[in-house]
């Protein structure tokens, strides 16, 4: 079969793309080659908001045909967080029937080797791209992302952090050569001459349990890391957010077919109703790695018992801030209640823990003290999300009823220092709007401890009253000890607090953001310069995207050959 | 303190070597910096034969002090395979009080980076390289190697997967820069700018836990990997295989000490009889990596329980050779004749495995039955052992009773095609020497598959009678997936059964060698250009060495500042 799309007309298109990915991965300076910004498509330059928004709308109440061999049933019922109903049903498989399929799609893809791999991935993404005002609706309508965010974050970010994992996987590939002349010498002898060959060979099939509340941006590594590895990739979505990813896995299939591979390397696994089709799968002896974001106790579970898999998870973590000094009080202030508001704290990046001297904390606007701190914090975020237009551009909506639930039992947990409010949304009238609440706790009380240890996911953070910044480093240092942090902030005019908040975050490995006072939040990392996460405390087991992510999801065959 | 071996005088020494096996890794050509000859040594260049021999017999009988904290009390009791008894007693641990003086030792290895650690790394492996005579009669009374292949395999080759994991280590932790200018453009307003540093973090504490017949060449790739990322290692070595690694440790401490570091980065943890060290130590809090080369049950104990630890297992496999035809027959006889008697079959990498089609085979020297090629066979094994000399120099000692009982109940196993025989030592007239066992075995029999699907370790091979050739790369397939396989050999003529065998290694990710006739054989394999397994079948979950096996043993901490 001769395909549409041959290796070197690839090659033309995307391998400069590749290469600056490449540089981009060392120098870790900022780069992207998707534009962040939504007014920069349409006009020749992939679908229009107008064009994107009708594309969404098409699918609804549709079913979501995929053609993909196995499929025995539909099932969906997505409804978004803004309050209306998708209606888009998904092929549900047969796994005996799919797994085959997707086994018998190896070959052929194994053969094609790494570059061409990579150059399938970068075309994919690139439809993609042209696609993000479609994906920008998906997103928003399944995670409660507002729309900019989902736009950006579900989009072009979410692009970046796939073309990263290319990157990674084609560099770890590459590592070694095709093949070696081996020739040892044997004193007066004739030398010892072997030819050498390697072949980096997948694992089987990669399962990807998407999550839902970044179904691209947490989704994509993992599945192109998987992909340009050589393996097929089989999609099982979080059951509220399938649409971003059916849409990504149609795009796959697309391109595959198109460049002369079996589009069944890449499939959809939607799944029932508490079917807990993720849990058989997992186990199933032809699933060789997942991905996962989610629970702490699913991911535990995974780990535990999909032993023939190699298992990346993003679980649960407690994320902090130390408030030790500032010389920048109110730059501190609007880039706090920025990236507590966000997304309605609903990102495993946002801050959940500020810990501050109960004696207060020294500023250029003088010496605060610490009802002062917290209260002049809750105006802050008063203040950024007082009007309700704004609000709802930055807050976005409550992506399912579990977090609702966390917010509404907040105030039981501690003092309330900014109580929560329902923003009223002019498009959607059943959007579920909440800003975010601040508890006040107290570090000498026996019975905070139980809320600021734990992770409360969505727009809830404790104002933690501790004895010192020795106190709150110590408290850091625990916490992402037994809890793990996605991130970790500190504010201190002081070197010795910055030097031991950072030997803190070197010694329990989290990601640390010093002084941010400006545009840049301690939730938002970028792709090929930041890491996110480190995989090495307990809220993740694995960063987005290094050597590591990659390295274990193919392995070298080598054939030797006397010569 | 001044360290009497600065950092500046280390990469004078040993940069240039550094760069060389960079460049090995890369391109996979033949080199080593550690001449492999005996006779190389010794006259201004290391021990010599007599000085190596005396160091040796200078700690036999003795204490083998170490200076480590927390010795509570000493043990030992190695005997030789050779008939002597080694009588060195060793610290044995008061684990509570050693691991954290190791974890104290932490923070400055850390903060030295990765070139220095690279350095020190590599002094070390100098050193041991000096001692490489000493080495030899530690390896060859501890596991029963010949002489000659205790000096290569126990020293100089050894050091090459040392240094090759060095390599891999330096390699991956200086991917990412130490620090970046990330600067976001921001259309009209001002870029987004922020100052970022990159820090290589050690796991925590690395367990190796040493085997009994290589210990040196087993054990210094996980050693060095994980010292190389940062992370004190802990050296548990077999009870029947102390001295070697003891030997390592003192080397290791010495330079770590002159370099200025603590010496507690490298530690010796010799157990008492049936204590169950390895166990209890795997589980610890503190131990975050483990290296292990030994049985399945235990690996896979490890694999289930160590969960707090990134753990690299080497464990049984099941090693075939499917003999399908040859242009070379005496060449291929001669070759698996020599595979199958060094080191009496105590190879993780010796062919068990002998698939021969029930018709017999084509060959140069005309069709040979089934029955004919065993016995050829057979007779190239007595006649490579025929006289005890070459056969000592050959197959040096059994290495435990285990060993000798699996050979000794071998014959109940089949038809006895080659018996075993004693051969006298001269030297140490207690030595337990045998020749091999070959065992002839018709798959078409059902009690023959509980023989040669399990591995049966030691000097026994089976010849297995199968219905073709394809039968054979099925029976293939079924043992590498089944049972693992850390090596594949084929013989061959023709392009289609190549083909059919390569791609059963490739599927089922094992490495094959082809057509082996002369001085290169299927069970060795050469650090720098070969893979020692794959790490993607059952008989190891790693392979030595790539970046999957370095790229986890440290994580990178990024921080963040504004600019």
């Amino acid at each position: 079969m001769a395909a549409e799309l041959s290796a070197a007309q690839l090659i033309e298109r995307h391998r400069a793309t590749l290469d600056k990915a490449l540089q981009a991965i060392r120098t870790r300076e900022y780069w992207s080659p998707y534009p962040e910004h939504p007014k920069a498509y349409g006009d020749g330059a992939g679908l229009s908001p107008a064009d994107g928004k009708a594309a969404f709308e098409a699918v609804l109440g549709q079913r979501f045909a995929l053609d993909q061999p196995g499929t025995d049933d539909w099932t969906g019922g997505e409804v978004s967080p803004y309050g209306i109903e998708l209606a888009v049903s998904y092929p549900h498989p047969d796994v005996d029937a799919l797994l085959p399929a997707m086994l018998a799609a190896i070959p052929r893809w194994r053969d094609a080797g790494a570059e061409t791999r990579a150059m399938v991935c970068l075309e994919i993404l690139t439809r993609i791209n042209a696609a993000s005002h479609e994906f920008a609706h998906a997103v928003m309508h399944t995670t409660g992302q507002a729309f900019t965010m989902a736009f950006q974050a579900g989009g072009p970010h979410a692009q970046d952090r796939g073309l990263e994992a290319v990157a990674y996987a084609y560099e770890e590939q590459t590592r070694v050569p095709g093949g070696a002349d081996w020739v040892k010498p044997q004193g007066k002898r004739d030398p010892l001459r072997l030819r050498t060959t390697f072949t980096a060979v997948p694992r089987g099939i990669a399962l990807l349990i998407g999550c839902n509340t970044f179904p691209t941006w947490n989704g994509f590594p993992g599945l192109f890391a998987s992909l340009a590895t050589g393996n097929p990739v089989l999609v099982k979505p979080h059951p509220r957010a399938v649409l971003p990813l059916a849409l990504t896995v149609r795009v796959a299939r697309e391109v595959l077919a198109e460049a002369g591979f079996d589009p069944n390397l890449v499939c959809l696994a939607a799944e029932r109703p508490d079917e807990g089709l993720a849990k058989s799968l997992a186990v199933r002896p032809e699933i060789r790695i997942i991905d996962y974001t989610g629970s702490t106790a699913f991911g535990d579970w995974l780990e535990a018992n999909a032993r023939q898999a190699q298992v990346f998870t993003e679980k649960a973590g407690v994320n902090t801030v130390v408030i030790d000094s500032t010389d920048d009080y109110r730059g501190m202030l609007s880039n706090l209640a920025f990236a507590l508001s966000l997304y309605s704290g609903q990102m495993c990046t946002t801050p959940q823990n500020l810990l501050i001297p109960r004696d207060g904390i020294d500023t250029d606007a003088g010496h605060k003290g610490y009802d002062e701190v917290v209260a002049d914090l809750a105006a802050a975020v008063q203040g950024l999300l007082g009007d309700d237009a704004r609000a709802n551009a930055l807050l976005g909506a409550i992506v399912n009823p579990q977090v609702l639930e966390r917010l509404e039992a907040a105030p039981s947990l501690g003092s309330v220092a900014l109580p929560s409010r329902t923003v009223a949304h002019p498009e959607f009238p059943d959007a579920v709007v909440r800003t975010p609440v601040i508890v006040s706790l107290d570090s000498a009380k026996p019975d905070a401890e139980a809320a600021y240890l734990s992770e409360c996911f969505g727009p809830v953070s404790f104002a933690v009253a501790v004895d010192s910044t020795a106190d709150a480093t110590a408290l850091l240092r625990r916490t992402i000890r037994e809890k793990g942090a996605m991130t970790v902030g500190a504010y201190t005019t002081s070197p010795e607090v910055e030097r031991a908040v950072e030997e803190v975050c070197v010694e329990e490995s989290a990601q640390l953001s010093l002084n941010l006072t400006g545009g840049v939040y301690v939730n938002q990392t970028a792709a090929f310069a930041d890491f996110h996460g480190t995989g090495g405390n307990p809220a993740a087991n694995s960063a987005l995207c290094d050597g590591a992510f990659v390295a274990n999801r193919f392995r070298t065959v080598e054939v030797r050959r006397p010569q």
